[in-house]
């Protein structure tokens, strides 16, 4: 299992936007800005099955996120990963425990997609950090 | 060609950091935060060949750019495109029109790596947005 560098920990316990890089079909990148939690063996995200993102990854479940230090822009870590499990979030509780912890405000009955939405758990593999 | 939509080019035009997305030879992503500079034609990065990034749009040129609004987080830009050509920068001119566009203080006697700098220069293909 891979270990987080201690000295980059925080960058994954604050919450600070990740940019998700995910692999297309036809082998070309797709990164878009996440929201994310990390527990300590999994970085979750959520997505919908609705969402490019999703075919992208189980097809091929292979990521990398990164993030860098909005108050030291040149302290980054990038986090690659495996997509280990895709659970159903279809009550939307995980998307309202990320949207709680990035401070967003939107009532449940505002999430058109919630019958779609899904938790996706990806194992670290490598890191790479800076600064 | 694909456009920038108007209403998100300020992005491109504002010393933003992206996060780079290549794809690596055995088709996982890697992404990472880059410098770069949009002359309305062209993304254009610096890297040497030194680098993993530079080996990897060598071997496959699609690349995806994400840019998120330090100002608005939910406002952002994707732009995905093709690695149309690669100059060399030896001299480091393009690293350090660069620098002094994101205000990165560096003498020219610090870079090591200036003999095998790079100027990446990518076409834009798609564009997401939200916000």
């Amino acid at each position: 299992m891979t270990e987080i560098p201690a000295s980059h920990r925080d960058m994954l316990e604050r919450p600070l936007f990740g940019h998700l890089g995910t692999v297309k079909p036809d082998g070309a990148p797709q990164v878009t800005p996440v929201w994310f939690v990390w527990d300590g063996e999994f970085l979750a995200f959520t997505t919908s099955t609705q969402r490019r993102k999703y075919h992208h990854v189980v097809a091929n479940p292979n990521v990398a996120l990164s993030v860098n230090d909005p108050e030291q822009p040149y302290r980054y870590l990038e986090v690659r990963g495996t997509v280990e499990r895709i659970e159903p979030d279809t009550d939307a509780d995980f998307f309202f425990q990320l949207a709680d912890r990035y401070g967003f405000e939107m009532g449940r009955g505002d999430l058109g997609d919630a019958p779609y939405r899904v938790k996706i758990l990806v194992r670290p593999t490598h890191t790479t950090q800076q600064g």
